[in-house]
């Protein structure tokens, strides 16, 4: 019997790795034997477009409610209700991976909930693909890069550990970046610092 | 330098799954570079009871709230509120290990949540112990079967899963019990029918 399909999807006005730790979170889970899909809450940002671009990734399908269309969903990146989808209460949250304080969140079921400290939801993902020997394939690991990259200014911001260095190093090793540069270009995109200058 | 001190505890009212847990984690969380006691929110109940006393093992120091001993703590076996110290609004919860829903709980910073919806508690722990390549110890392996006995009713609950199997199998070897027969004079020293018998 095949499972019952799930939603996997980030916050509202998604960033980066609201985006990708669903598209990643959700081929991880299939190939555990759920039956997913990752959905975005919105449009891509500049940078998140630059991102799929750069890699010729699909974004994901865009929804603003889950509309009766499934009964179990699955949330990254986030987990306060106001910043998922409106109707939220009208589903069974089963999986939580988050690297956020955890606040206005309840359910009425035990569910499993995996939340760490760390500077990106990205790290907490490909620390999963290694615990269940899952491999992440090429494309996939670029957009977890890159999700690292936007979420740790290119390991500066302070919330970087050493686990997000880890994982950045090892996913771009496998996408075949220079995270260097890259991470530079896609940070500039992501300030549209070339259309303004093109304005002006 | 040496960790910050954190206390590690489970639910008032504590079963053999809540002070087993904290006692399992605490260990692990030593071995793997934390500071922390496991202590216990309540006395044993008479299950409890038996089982320390089976095995020789010490109790953990009994605590009615943190007053101050502590600037952070490690949650177990529950995350409400109203099941946890009455001042835990005074801390910061760094860790959390539970199976049970997430209802009236928040933090304001982020934190190691692990949740899953398995039979017991020291079940996840278990897996922990295997992840992280750390020995479980004979004596705190019995006070886990132990657990996983009482809160699965000795496999018979419905919320049993093969992985809470697999983990009684496991920890039994390990501390060198026949988990039917010991786990059935356990579940019957927790009823306490022979003292009522004597009563009677
Ligand atoms: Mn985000
Ligand atoms: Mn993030
Ligand atoms: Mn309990
Ligand atoms: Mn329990």
């Amino acid at each position: 019997m095949p499972k019952e399909k799930e939603l996997v999807f980030g916050h509202r006005n998604p960033d980066t790795d609201a985006v990708s730790a669903a598209v990643a979170y959700s081929y991880l889970q299939n190939q555990l034997g759920y039956n997913t899909e990752a959905v975005a809450l919105g449009e891509p940002n500049l940078e998140t477009k630059f991102v799929y671009n750069h890699f010729d990734a699909k974004y994901p399908r865009i929804i603003s409610a889950i509309n009766g269309e499934v009964k179990k969903v699955m949330l990254v990146d986030h987990n306060e209700k106001q910043q998922s989808v409106p109707d939220i209460d009208d589903v069974q949250i089963t999986h939580v991976v988050d690297h956020h304080r955890i606040a206005n969140f309840e359910t009425k079921l035990p569910l499993y909930y995996r939340a760490e400290p760390l500077g990106c939801v990205s790290t907490i993902i490909w620390k999963m693909y290694n615990e269940n020997d899952v491999e992440v394939p090429a494309k996939i690991a670029a957009l977890m890069a890159s999700s690292i990259i936007s979420d740790t200014l290119l390991l500066k911001s302070p919330t970087t550990t050493d686990e997000d260095r880890a994982a950045l190093k090892s996913l771009a090793k496998t996408a075949g970046i220079d995270y260097e540069s890259y991470g530079l270009e896609m940070l500039k995109a992501g300030t549209n610092l070339d259309s303004k200058s093109t304005q002006e």
